[in-house]
Parts: C-alpha cells; structure tokens; sequence
C-alpha cells in the first residue's frame, strides 16, 4: 500500500529474530529445562467422563520407593482458591466431569516411575450417566454435572440447577419488522465438532517452589503473567515470590492461556524438596487441555429481492465442557457483525458437558457462529441470483455501522477486502467438474489489554526492548520494528526480550490478537520517551531548550545552531548528564482494531470416496498495516489452515460411554502440508484509528471464513446443502448416497 | 541514634533476602553454570616474569583429537581493541609480562584434556631481566617492561622511555612555611608487600557466543555492565547482542571489576560453536588476577609542641604491575584527608613492574598512604607526649575542612568516630606485658556513578526491584528495606533483584562503596516515581486531583472525601486507570558520601617467635545511615579482618627470577576466624547531605585503619618503630633480635 512510503522500518520484511534459535534447534520449549535435582511429576487421570469419587488411597503408591510423593484436590493449601472451579479442573474434588480428568499427581525419581506408580493410587469411583452433547445436556431432567449450577439469564425457576450456565440475548431494531419486510427467508440448522487448537508442543513445566519464598515456574504459555496469577491465587502466594518464564512456545493459538500443571507440579515441589518436571502426552492434551466448543445454532435470515437483508436471527448453543464458560459470548457478539442490518436478534446457551473444559481457539466463539450465518448468507445469494460478493457488498459492515454489542464500527476493511476478492485471480478461475467455490466473510473484534514495555538504552546508543508478551506469532520482530521507527534508528539496534515476570511488569496474555496491537502501542509509546530524553540530554549538551531540538533518524539537531548528536553520542554520556536513558510504555489500550477477511475456497469432492480436496485458496484480511508483512502473510494463512481442518476432518470422536476415542494424530487428522494447496494471501490495509501505526490484530480473524467458505464449495461442488461439520469422507459420501 | 525513630524499616535488622540460598547451597555462583554441549577452557600461562615470545605454535595441540580449538592474541578480532593494554593483559601479545602472565588458551571437551593440550603448544620465549621492585624499577637505565611508555608530569626527558607511568602532586599551602613553623617534624620510609584481595571464589565464566548476536556471558564479576561493555569492545560486538548474566559472587573486594577469562572464554566458543567454561585454579588467580600495589612512601609531619600540625608531606610510589595504571591517585588524593592542616603537599608515581596488573582493593590505594601517614602521626604523638586520640581531635577534619583533591568536606564524622574511640570499652582495658595499642584514622571518599533501577508494582500489590549492580555486601537487603520505605509497604512486598544487562539498563560496577548511596538514590527515586502514580490512580477513581490524595503508610487517601485505597487494591486496578505501575529511577549521582573510620588494636607478641596476636579490636565507623545494621557490621569487620591480614602476614614472595613461590591459601596467610578476637564495631551516624536518607557507602574505609593501628600496637608492644609490612613472625623475631 501506498503508506509503507512513509516509514522506514515498518512494512520490511526483517530477519526474524526468534529464526535462527529454532531453526538450529537452540530455541528451549517447556520441556527443555533441566534443574539439578529434578524430579518427574505424572497425573492420575479419570478413566470414566463422570463419576464420584468415593475415596481416594494413595498409601500403596506412597510407599512405594521411587515415589517421593502424591498430591490430590485437598493438597491445595489453605488460603488459596481451593474448590473454584480452576482448582477442580486441575485436580478434580469429590466429582470426576470428563474422561482423562486428573484426580491426583505422583513425583518419582523418573518419569517412567512416575508413570508406573500411578496404578497404585486406588480410587473408588461411583459411575454416573455421561452427558455428552447439548441436546442431551439441555433436555428437562437431563443428568447434571453440577448440582449446585443455577443458570443466569435464563426464564426458567433459577432455583432449579441445571447443565444451562448461562444464557444471553442480544437485540437491535425490530426483527419481526424485519421479517415483515422480506421477500426472502432462510432458516437452517447447523452443527459443529468439538476440534483441538493442535497445537505441536504439548504442555510442558518445570517448577521450583521454594520456602523462602523464591518459587519459579519455567512452562509453555501464552501468558505468564497469568500464569502467576493463577498459581499464586490457587496456591496463595504473593506475586513478588512467585517467578514465571516463559518458554519458547510451539503453539498455542489460544489454548495455552490457562495453567493444567503449573500448580500441580508446584505443590508436587513443596512436598518434596526439589524441582519437578511434567510434560503432557499428546493423549493427555487432547484428553485434558482445552479443545474449541461444539456447538449448535438455527440462523434466520431474511431479504428484499434486490439483496437487502432486513432481518437476521440467531439462536446458538455452545458447550462449556466440564465447567460453564465457552465463548459462547462472543459467538453471540460477532455472528452478524460484517452486516449493516438493521434489525437482528441473537440468544445464546452456554452448556456444561462431560468433556474437558473449553479453552480460547483463535478468535474464540465466532468460527461457529459465523460459520452458520456465512453458509445461509450464501444460500441466499444463491437464492436470490445474486453474486455472493455483491450480496455482501451490499449489506456490508462499514464506517458508522452500528453494532449489536456496542460500539459504532470505525474505518474499516470489510468493503475492501470483498472488493479484493472480486478483483482476485482466484475469482477468475473457471471450476471443472465436481468442483465448487466458496466465499466468506469473517470478524473479530480485537482486543486491547494492559502492556508495559521499557525500552533500556546501552551506552553505545543499541537498546533492549524488555516486554512481556509471549512471541507466539512474529511480535518480537513487529517490536523491534516499531521501537527502531519510533526512536529513528537501525532494526538491529533493538533487541526485542520477553523477559520473566520479575523483569517485566505486567502484561495481559498474547491473546485477542493484542500482542502487536498493544504491546506495540506500549512500545511505541517508550520510544517517544526515549526520544524525548534524548533530546532533553542534547538540550542540556547545548545549553539550549528540549523544544530548540529536532530528532530525526536518531539524530539530534540543534535548531539554533549547527551541533549535531547521535543517538550512540548521547547515550555514550548519558551517565554525565543525568544517568541512562531508559524508555516506559504502561498501557492500558482500551480500542482496539476490528478486523473482517474474505476467504474463497476452490474444493473437488471425490464422489466415490467422498474425499475433499482444496485445490485453491485465497485468504485476504485486512491488517490495518502489517508491520512485518511476512509473519502477517504467516498468520493469514495458518488461520486458514486450520479453519480448513475444522471444516473438513477435526473432531473429538466419543464413545457412548463417553471415552474419547481418537485422542492422537494419527486418528485426529489435522492438515499436512502435503494436504492444502498454497493458500494465497492479500493484505488490506486501512489503518485503524486507535494506533498510530495503524495496525490491527491479525491473528485471528483468518479462521473464521473457512469453515463457511470450504463448507459452501463442497456443498456447491456436490449440490447438496451441507450444515454438519466436519465434510470428513464418511459424511460426504452418506450424503451423496442419500440424495 | 535517634534518628532510627523516624524510619520505620531502615535501621532494622531483616532478614537477608540472599542467606536462604547461600546456606542451603542453592545459590549459583560463577562456576555452577552448566550448558548443553559445553566444553572447557584452559590458559597457558608464562613461566617467565618477563620474556620475548619469538613464536607460538599451537599445531600439535589443534591436531589432538580431545583439542576443539586454540586461540591468541592473533584472535582479538578486527574493529575490536587489540593491542590496547587490557587485551595484551587478557592475552600476552609479543611480550609476557609475569610470572602467569596467560599466552594461549585451549578448548577440550573435559577440563582435563584442556590442561593437559597446553603442554603440546609451543613457545619460544627470549628470557629478559625481570624487575620486580620500585627501587629497581625507578632506577636510572632499568630494564624496561614497555619500550615505548613515556611518562607524563615527570620532570625528565619526555621522549625517553621509563617504568614510570606518570607522576602526579597535589598542594596546599605552603609545605616549606608549614615546616619551618614546626617545633618538631617527624621523618620516616615505609613500605607494603603486594597482597591480594583474597576472595574465596576464583575468576569463573560459562559463555556462549552465537552469530545472530545473541552471545552470553555467565561470570562472578562486580559489575556486569562492565564485563559487557569491555568485552564488547575488545571483541567488537554490540551491547545489544551480548548479554552478561552476573552470578552469585564468592567475594570479590574490587579483585572482580575487570575481566580476565571472559573474552577469551567467549574467542574459544566463537571457533567451536560450542560454550565455553573456563574456571581458574587458586593458583592462577594469585598468578595472574589483580592483586593491589605494593608502595614505598616518605612521609614527613611537623607540628607545634601544643599539637598542632603544621606540615604533612608524602612521597608515594606505588606498583602498577605489568600495565600502567595503579591506584597511586586516590592515594595521594587520601593520604592526609583525616587532617585538617593547611600546608600539604604529596608527590606520587605509578610503576609498572613485572607482577600481575593490579586491581581494586577495598579504597584502592588509600591503606598503603594513610598507613605511612598514621604511623608517622603516632609516632608524633608520643614523641609530643599527646594522646594520640586527643592530638587527631585537635587536627581532625570536620566541616568545611578544605581537601587537597577538591572539594570542601561537608558534614562528616571524624570527631564523632575519635570521640567513639576515647569512650570504647578497649580504651579502658588497661595493657599486658608484651602488649601495645594502636589507634589510626581512615579516609575513603566513596562514589556515586550511574545507577539504573526500575520498581515494578505487581496486581497484588506487592513489586520487584530490577537493579544492576551486583550484591557483593548486602545491597539487596538495602534496595529491598529503601522500596519499603519509600512506598510505605512491608518490606516482604518487595523483591529485589540483580537483573541481567539485558533486563536492567546499565548500572557502574559495585565498587566505591556506591551501590547502598547510588542504587540506593535510584531505589528512593522510583520508590518515589511508584507514590506519585499512585496518588494519580487513586485521584482518577475519585475523581479529584492528585494533589488532593495523601499518601501514608502504603495507603491514599482522599482529603475531600473519606476513602482509602490501599496500595493493592490500586495496583489490582491498574489495568483499568491506564496500566501497570512501574517506578523508575535512573541516576548518576555526583555528590558521594566521604566516611572517616578509626580502630583500635591491642596485640600481643611473642618474643620468642615473633609472632603477633592480635587480643582486642575495635572497628568506629561513620555510615552516614545504616540501612541494615547487620550488614554495616559485617563491612566493618570484614574490613578489619583484611587489613589485620594485610599488617600482619600477606605478601607476595617472588624468587629471584620473578616467580612466585606462594600462590595458595597455605602459604599466603589470610587470616583465619580462629586468629582473630571478636571484631567490636561502633556504628557512628552522620548523615550524608547527598543522600535521602543520610547513607555512606560502608564497604571500603573499614580496611584503611588495621595497617597502622596493628603496626603501631607491635611497635608499641616491642617499642620497636617497624616501617616495613607485613609484621611477619620473621621480620618481628628480627627485630626484636637486631635491637
């Protein structure tokens, strides 16, 4: 775009500067610390999705001489947040609520010893009825997983418990007006599969808990401030005593927000003495972290003959797992916002279930919810003979749309991208035979949150960017970037540093497509004050006023004479005149930058295997501006990625006696590679008002389309409404039979 | 004193935030680094006091298969400083200049293949005659260590080279008057061994260089700042790409403010692509660290018969080692501090000899000058038949004492220490046969220099304090006790914590008795920083103006209104008042804090052996304010320990050859707990105008009084004058023998 003209930094596409780390394999995961001492701490994990546990015996394992010791839920010490619903889901109480919950830990000298003496902590469990979908789990006299949950928002008697967590609404204009005015009116069911963020990394930790109150935790996370938080707040102990590092991460995409072996491997510390080490199976993670929701939802549309919608209804149910929260909010919140309509309605269920509890996946909440209203937003352009571009062209979300949550829309992208879409090479394609296309549009709103950034000037002028922002996407190359535009000096001269929870102060979790978005602001905004010291150490250099000094490419200029100042000058004697010179960013960023893409998906059903296969892609969003346009072009395309393995094979696969049974690679298939064609990717840019680089959140937005777009090729490409994902073989072929 | 009143955590004695891990064992110091892949590092040391290197060959030991690499001189790369002094001293060039001067150095994959691999390289050495006194060295046509040094201030030819590295005078008044009005003038030689500072942990470094500037160093060092910005320059790296980790360190005493192993260290990881540890032996680092100057001295006093001192004249030379630059500055700037005499004047030269290049020692310089300068002023004592407290109180500098180095002296407790002296309980212990006493004043200025802190407020309210300046003595118990005064929480709510170059801008190395003042300034600084926010957060949720809110007690409260709100819950709150809060204080503090000490020894001697016991001692000190009185007294009797060590028994013995004949604890005698009396200590308290809360640096002018208060109870009990140090069983037995 023609803006990246006016900088100099942003918009390159730098080396990365986590590159050569993982590429030489010298990047450490949260399984690679080793601490002198070490022991290895393995979970006892639930073979039944629900039942009560009568008692728990662990004097067999405990005196067992490999064993060091057994924690169980009343280890939790007092104090602490024992009996929350976070401290549960760690250690389950008096109630096993899925299959591979954990019920205790054991550390042993090894972890094959660990893992032995797990048979040897005799649990006596009461079985209990698994209730493993949302219809059965919302059914009137449903077996309840919590007996105490009463629902709020809900019509019903709040005195009477139920698996319903809660239920919202949200309304705008007249929706029975709307379906008044329309000619057209679409209503469809849909369902989508409980899937894994598949992340490669499984959760890894390596504890030290100390009496003196010097207690560190070394994990995989997108948040180790959070982290801390929790820990502290399970474990009731003051943050200054509480170290988190986080490790490199190999994946996350939401899923790594919260803590499963932190607390356990910390208490698992204490009892013992010494450090203790716990990685995760990848039976473990699928059993046991937090998968994405499945979900239900009936949409309602309605239209003028000449494509204006007048009326969009939607009724969403999404499950929370073993313990209420899904995102069953921002479902609700972004199902109809890429349309300016007037009148909507949404209400939404957030349903506990027998499965393990949710966690956030890449825009949480709006890939099911979208997914049904793109997949009748394009069933009614078929309908009506519209282009499903033009269609949403013209209902489209744009400046001063009003939205269903809240906030009026700014400038944003959404025409933009529809409009490059249409102009893609991939629009102009003819399909062969058993082929079909798909568009769809997708958003996600961004968030905000609180970062704090100090950028540490060396004496010889290079600098250190200290934040607290896990780099799970490219951010420690988008700070270098904006510190080096903001301060007017060389890419290299920054060395970006996610430091500790001791070095750093406060940061939210890399999450809600924040990271570059505010964490950037916070840099940005240490790099003003770094500027701003370096012209007031000139100033006083020159015994003129800071404002009698121009900066401009880290070169200050004296404007009442000839004196000139570099950076590396200036910091060189920084100690004689005033101490160094080290920038602050605090921030709290309260907007944030809305984001739509369009995706198109070109898809070729084998009809005698019911295999699809994506033979074209094209994803465009829109980046506000993408400071490193590779690791934007990167997030595009896996968000793509994964919207495409949502769409076609992802799923949680459940027994009737509700044991998961394809907790693996091998039986839960996830794209290879070897499976997607490139997916081609355009990058919009209209800068969001909120930054003053004008970015917006990328990270996210990107796998909301697919589902709806791979979903409307291969029912365009089989002539057959599909509404249940996943379009795996076995569903596309039954129906092509049935039909 | 009474002043303690008025803190309510300064002044108390706490629990020392470093004592969990020293006394389990826990605590890291510079040789327990261990990384993946590391290999181990050896130094080929001289075993000529001064020789020619004609050639290295270093092809035999390449060739070994257990050798990964050698490195030279030849290897300090381009851009970098080779050739200056400090890289000649980290490896010879043409040139070796002592006995252990290190030549080459050699990777293995064990520590034992290293040292052995230094037997196959090959160097031919041309034997040059040593010169291993001041005498000698000063002498007219003496061997010279460097063909091209040229001295400057020296009267002679200055196109003619010499061992004089330069010559200095300081003056006041007018010295000829001054003698001429005195009735008696004292005159008398004296001289020092070369002693070293005796740290129980030896030089040790673990490195990793990378090439995507990413290097490491891991090293027992006083300030890693330093260690970064020397090597840096030596190797030609950014500040940015290289960053030096300060461990735990095992003593240091100004012995580990420059750097030795590391750059080598980090030559040797560059060629293998593999870390690098390397740890000297205890002999090495008698060998080749940096041990102080051994001196001669002239000193010449006159006074009045009534006791007052007319004239005070010094002619100090002090022994550089092998490179220009011994402390014979500070010196001369110290000799005659304590005394408020109006006609000085001091005359110094800086040798260099065929011994290590000496290093800091606790006051570098000042024991050596202000011992000659004490006897004499003893000495006069008796021979005017004056007490020799009462005759210091009559001439004692006080406020508004003019210095001969500078600055007019502000308040200071010199008379408040001697005054201490006359009411001590050894005072009054009356003397033995074969007993004398000894009393000597002590001057060290104390510096300031650049410090870098940061105060980061966690959600709960409690902080971490980022700093750089290592903890050689306590500091981080102060920081820790400051930021509670300041804030007005407990001091449990803060952790302190000696951050990596990388994380905390740059801090001056931990020397000059600074850290406790400077660190201390900018520990108060952003304790002061984190209020003012606070009071901001608090008035922005009461909607009144900060000037409005008082803060007492970590508490704001509302003037206008009743509320409260705690120091937690604002910082829980962060977040939503516009982000985290984060202190900062970035200094360079100009004005230090000049601290007077006076100790008393009582001896014993054994005619028969000459050995010297020391019976009772007394340590005054002025600490301005003592932060944490625990850690005062450890500095007071730490220092006492070392000088008694230095009066009685360390000394460097070279052969005729210039080789060092005792390069370990068995025959270089530090002084055990078991040869000494429990040191008493008197803590006076004058407050230090630079600073918030009154604070002198304590470390260092503890070691300038033992040299002649032990000096001058031997003579005392022998009523021999003894000039020459150490007051070594031989040379007292020969005394006593010779008169």
């Amino acid at each position: 775009m023609s803006e990246a003209q006016d900088y100099r930094y942003i918009g390159q596409r730098t080396i990365r500067p986590d590159g050569y780390d993982k590429v030489t394999g010298r990047a450490n995961y949260g399984a690679d610390l080793t601490l002198p001492g070490m022991i290895w701490g393995k979970i006892l994990r639930s073979p039944y999705a629900h039942a009560n546990i009568r008692s728990i015996d662990s004097s067999r394992a405990e005196a067992h001489p490999d064993v060091l010791a057994v924690v169980t839920h009343q280890d939790f010490p007092d104090g602490g947040s024992r009996g929350s619903n976070q401290s549960m889901n760690v250690l389950a109480d008096k109630k096993v609520l899925y299959h591979g919950h954990a019920v205790a830990a054991v550390a042993a000298h090894t972890e094959a010893a660990a893992e032995a003496a797990l048979e040897l902590i005799d649990i006596d469990y009461e079985p209990l009825t698994p209730v493993m979908d949302l219809k059965t789990a919302m059914a009137q006299n449903a077996p309840l997983l919590h007996d105490t949950m009463f629902t709020s928002g809900l019509a019903q008697d709040p005195t009477t418990p139920s698996n319903i967590a809660s239920r919202m609404e949200l309304k705008k204009g007249d929706i029975e007006k709307g379906f008044s005015e329309a000619d057209v009116i679409i209503e469809r069911n849909f369902q989508t599969p409980t899937v894994h963020q598949g992340y490669i990394e499984p959760h890894a930790t390596t504890v030290r808990y100390d009496e003196d109150g010097q207690s560190m935790i070394w994990c995989s996370t997108q948040g180790h401030f959070d982290v801390r938080g929790s820990t502290a707040s399970l474990l009731n102990i003051e943050h200054s005593n509480l170290k988190v590092v986080a490790s490199e991460i190999g994946g996350g995409f939401g899923g790594k927000t919260t803590i499963y072996l932190e607390p356990v491997a910390l208490m698992l510390s204490k009892k013992t003495g010494r450090p203790v080490k716990m990685v995760m199976n990848r039976e473990e993670v699928f059993k046991a972290s937090g998968p994405a929701s499945a979900s239900r939802s009936k949409i309602r549309i309605g239209a003028t003959k000449d494509g204006t919608i007048t009326a969009m209804e939607a009724h969403l149910a999404y499950e929370a797992g073993a313990f209420a929260g899904s995102p069953i909010g921002p479902g609700c919140m972004t199902v109809f916002t890429p349309y300016d309509v007037e009148n909507q309605y949404v209400e939404g269920f957030d349903v506990v279930v027998n499965k393990p509890k949710v966690a956030a996946y890449r825009a949480p909440g709006a890939p099911q919810s979208e997914f049904a209203c793109e997949m009748v937003i394009n069933e009614l352009a078929d309908e009506l003979g519209i282009d499903p571009i033009e269609l949403r062209l013209k209902n489209a979300a744009r400046e001063g749309t009003q939205t269903m949550y809240g906030p009026k829309l700014k400038a944003v992208g959404l025409v933009e991208c529809l409009e490059a879409a249409r102009n893609s090479a991939q629009y102009k394609e003819a399909l062969a035979e058993n082929q079909g296309r798909g568009i769809a549009a997708g958003f996600w709103f961004n968030i905000g949150g609180v970062s704090s950034v100090s950028i540490n000037m060396n004496p010889d002028g290079t600098g250190t960017i200290v934040e607290g922002s896990p780099d799970i996407g490219g951010s420690r190359a988008s700070m270098q970037m904006m510190a080096a535009e903001g301060v007017g000096l060389p890419i290299e001269s920054f060395k970006p540093l996610v430091a500790d929870t001791e070095n750093a102060a406060h940061s939210d979790t890399t999450g809600g497509s924040r990271t570059t978005f505010a964490t950037g602001m916070a840099v940005v905004e240490a790099a003003q004050d770094v500027v701003r010291q370096m012209k007031e150490r000139a100033a006083a250099v020159w015994n003129v006023t800071p404002d009698q000094v121009d900066w401009k490419d880290g070169v200050a200029i004296n404007t009442v004479g000839e004196d000139k100042l570099t950076a590396a000058q200036i910091s060189a004697q920084a100690g004689r005149t005033g101490g160094m010179i080290t920038g602050r960013g605090n921030i709290s960023a309260r907007g944030a930058g809305p984001s739509f893409a369009v995706h198109m998906a070109d898809v070729e059903v084998d009809r005698e295997t019911g295999k699809v296969d994506v033979i074209r892609y094209t994803a465009i969003q829109d980046a506000g501006k993408a400071i490193h346009p590779g690791y934007v072009e990167g997030q595009y395309q896996g968000g793509a990625a994964q919207g495409i393995g949502w769409a076609l094979n992802e799923e949680y696969i459940y027994n009737e006696d509700g044991l998961l049974e394809n907790p693996g690679f091998l039986d839960y298939r996830v794209p290879l590679a070897s499976d997607l064609p490139m997916i081609d990717t355009v990058i919009v840019e209209v800068p969001n008002s909120f930054h003053p680089f004008g970015v917006r959140g990328v990270g996210e937005t990107g796998i909301v389309p697919p589902l709806a777009a791979v979903g409307t090729a291969v029912s365009n490409a089989i002539d057959i409404r599909m509404t249940e994902l996943p379009l795996s073989p076995p569903r596309v072929l039954k129906a092509i039979r049935d039909a």
